[in-house]
């Protein structure tokens, strides 16, 4: 059975009891519809537990991890042996959805609902997100149509426009053609929406008063004496703040087993943080006992930067860590191909378990306790199983198989309890490295401690970005890495463990709003192609409004 | 006091109350926060009386006529004296919002709220449209990239992108630059989003099947032997219908004085139809007994289209239709400069009267009743109020003063009173011209009948087109004239009513998904610019959620 056709058959509850059961008022929560509402702001604080876990994963490959649907279902689990649960999500971007996923609000018996909804415009904030971003460029190029006060280099203009969809046509354009009325000539570009740095900021971003500070301090570019220009200066942070009202508020809606769930926000996690929004985050803190959320790509990636870049906006770490992976998976990493996963292997599995194992390594240095959820697949043989178990026991970490797909929070009862155990025991958080450290030391960490690599290698306009970035007061800021989430290295064809290997840093992009300095090693794309079929080929609705084809 | 401080000191009723008031039940509709709503389809019927008040004006000047603002106190004003009432209008567009107005939800005491939430993101519909619209694009330029296989000539794509934005930065552009993986290069350029032939087709759908049917018929572009390429031919109908699933429902809010008011659709009215969607009057008709609706700028463009194009659609004529005019416009129509209008000017305002007669003329036409409303300015002067009634009663018609911008409903009751004496007596409609007439005759009644015009001149290419249009079997459809809204010719600075002039029809743009063919006369305008000053520098919202700079 689809996703999609296992979705459809479970009513969801009100919202309103949904928001019951997390302890919201009806008060508390705007309606969107019978199945979503916003939270609004303040957060009430209600839990005194606040017991925070996050799910990450191994480096993914082409099988397929199912960290989210391990995220859902492990907080299914969690509700099921009577603890109050909140899981945390990212909401989807159109643009996959159209092209090759057709969805991401988890699969099998693991879902949220209404999936519809939530993969197409939900509560409508990458919409927001869009038209204040594409606000906010129509606006710098206005500026400068009308005389160009500020003394804008058109072209130094870092502001870029976007779109929700996956347009690679729009990756590259010239704009302002056909004439003086029609505005300035320039190169420019279209990123997808989840990729702006209005993105990052919303999910970052504490109340009102921080988005408007965070969206006054965005670079959108230099003057011709290589002066940055922000926001504040252009004078519209006031309206940029105004249009991002109502996404800054977290959106709840429900799993499958009506369990309550925050899915709000998605920066890209390949130039941003990739992790769902702080307050949503928050609000499961405040509201439940146990909050299950998850951070883009694997350890390296998105755990990383949900440790050195979302922990302190949070402000708490997680008490437990939940690393995600697959006998499939592990056996790609151990060098089988996608055809032969079928197949038995304990030796390449054993191989694959490297990555695994860098994983667990990397995360425990966070000081947080690390389990290992075996997200089950149907092909898995228990000798397999057992080599993970095996393996895993060898570093002192639990590995718990979890048939989340197939049972939902049923299938994750065991990993429930021994997450529960793990995150009700004292541990000490120790961040990576000190805001005070200078760039280059805080890429080096993360380098060497949590891909493994023994060097950097910085380009010459990395280099004198680095000192313009100590000139500007910019080198307390975080890091953050914008590298392959198939390999540790900047290779994406290194896959299980490798080591030896050197990260070349390319170029850094200023983040201000966001407040972190990207690092771009490798080749980042920000506006995806779709591909020869697109999942919009096979999607219809009926005219008594059956929807078919979101998988 | 500034529209929006008048705004704010009213608390909106919870939309369950206006949605009972209007006789719809919690069940009937979606609740989006407390105070906005879209209504379920298909649409319940339960009024029978079913009475259609259709508002225009004379042609607009800079002076400004309130139309919205009569269309909303003519609503108040008929719940005032009894009536049951329903308001139907279209919803604002973001890009002049930032731009020059600061809203559009009608002033002073004749307002929609939540005006705020209705000038923003308000239920998401444009921003639906604008990912439709832009979804397609997408889908199109992929085509092309992986390996066209209908064959479209890239250089006679019709399909454009869109924006909510004031952006004239992308209104002529270069995309697919970078190389092959990025796209094929062609010229291309962004409209506002409410220029997208979506828009119209969303306005003119009765349900998702005819949504659907419509979305199909689309011509996005020619193959290389000028052959017609449809959506229908890319099978991306499906998942563009889908987009726009919720955006088809009407949405529900209130007036200052808590009357029920569907705004809904808000088609450019320079290239499009320029009336709300007519789920949202056929929403009004089923539920009350008074339906208000307006249709954009005067009556020679919104008027006539709405007889021509929206009536069919609707499935009812107006039963009595209300021409706007101000002292101060009539007297800009008679000569005098905007700077002088405060000045007393009979004579002027008798000579610029001759366009509200033209217009009064035109709309009797069509066989239905006419009232025109004097929107009361402070300037003017007994002398002019009765200089305007003497006028219009010699043409048989009655002139009534309102003052809903101070006044709101209150303002507005006798010109309530003769709406409704008008609407319940019998009337006959006659469209202007057959659907089997020919396009350059349902032009020609245009021109002659509605403007007052002498002939029609076509170029080489509208002569061209015209002849392919006979060919492809679409000349039985009818006209969108895409006009200057500031003269009754296609020259804007002839004001009053002029008479012999000749309108030119330089191209031809079939909108087979909307089901019309506009004919374009003159310079068209489909993405607007910012001003030096734009509305956008002037917004704020603090830290508490109090919004400030939406006029």
């Amino acid at each position: 059975m689809k996703d999609i056709e296992i979705a459809q058959k479970v009513t969801p509850a009100p919202i309103t009891e949904i928001a019951a059961k997390a302890g919201l008022s009806a008060d508390e929560i705007d309606q969107y519809g019978s199945a979503k509402a916003k939270v609004k702001l303040p957060l009430p604080r209600k839990s005194t537990k606040r017991k925070l876990i996050l799910v990450t994963s191994i480096n993914p490959t082409p099988a397929g991890e199912g960290k989210s649907t391990v995220t859902i279902g492990l907080g299914d689990a969690l509700t099921k042996i009577g603890k109050s649960t909140m899981i945390a999500l990212r909401e989807p971007s159109l643009g996959p959805v159209m092209g090759m996923k057709g969805g991401a609000t988890g699969g099998g018996y693991s879902q949220v609902i209404p999936m519809e909804d939530i993969n197409l415009h939900f509560t409508g904030d990458m919409h927001a997100l869009t038209a204040a971003n594409n606000t906010l460029a129509a606006l710098i190029d206005n500026h400068i149509q009308q005389g160009n006060e500020l003394g804008i280099d058109q072209r130094r203009i870092q502001w870029k426009r976007t779109l929700d969809i996956n347009d690679r046509a729009l990756r590259r354009i010239v704009i302002g053609l056909g004439g003086p009325t029609s505005g300035v000539p320039r190169e420019d570009g279209f990123d997808i929406t989840v990729a702006s740095e209005l993105m990052a900021i919303l999910c970052l971003s504490e109340n009102i008063s921080d988005l408007k500070t965070r969206i006054n301090r965005i670079v959108i570019g230099y003057t011709h004496d290589r002066q940055p220009v922000t926001v504040a200066d252009l004078k519209v942070g006031g309206a940029i703040t105004l249009l991002l009202k109502d996404a800054l508020r977290p959106n709840l809606v429900q799993t499958l087993a009506h369990t309550p769930a925050m899915v709000h926000g998605g920066p890209f996690a390949n130039i941003a943080h990739g992790c769902n929004s702080v307050l949503a985050t928050q609000a499961g803190l405040n509201l439940a006992d146990y909050t299950v959320t998850e951070a883009g790509f694997g350890a390296d990636l998105g755990g990383e930067k949900f440790m050195d870049i979302n922990v302190p906006a949070v402000g708490q770490a997680p008490d437990a860590v939940v690393i995600v992976a697959t006998i499939r998976a592990l056996k790609m990493h151990g060098g089988v191909a996608l055809a032969d996963l079928g197949t038995e292997n304990v030796a390449a599995l054993q191989q694959g378990a490297a990555n695994l194992g860098h994983h667990i390594h990397a995360m425990q240095q966070y000081g947080v306790p690390v389990v290992v959820a075996i997200n089950e697949f149907t092909a898995d043989t228990e000798q397999e199983i057992q080599a993970v178990k095996d393996y895993c026991a060898n570093l002192g970490v639990e590995a718990v198989l979890a048939d989340v797909w197939g049972q939902g929070g049923a299938g994750a009862t065991d990993l429930a309890k021994v997450v529960v155990k793990l995150a009700d025991q004292p541990s000490e958080f120790k961040p990576l490295y000190a805001a005070s450290d200078s760039i280059e030391a805080k890429v080096n960490a993360v380098v060497t401690k949590i891909y493994g690599g023994a060097n950097v290698e910085y380009s010459g306009k990395a280099k004198r970005q680095l000192r313009s970035f100590v000139k500007y007061g910019w080198d307390n800021l975080p890091v953050c890495m914008a590298k392959t989430q198939y390999s540790l290295s900047d290779n994406p064809k290194l896959l299980g463990a490798p080591t030896g290997f050197t990260i070349k840093v390319r170029e850094f992009v200023p983040k201000l709003g966001a407040g972190f300095i990207v690092a771009l090693t490798g080749n980042v794309l920000t506006m995806p192609g779709l591909p020869k079929h697109p999942a919009a080929l096979d999607m219809d609705i009926t005219a008594d409004g059956k929807i078919s084809g979101l998988f």
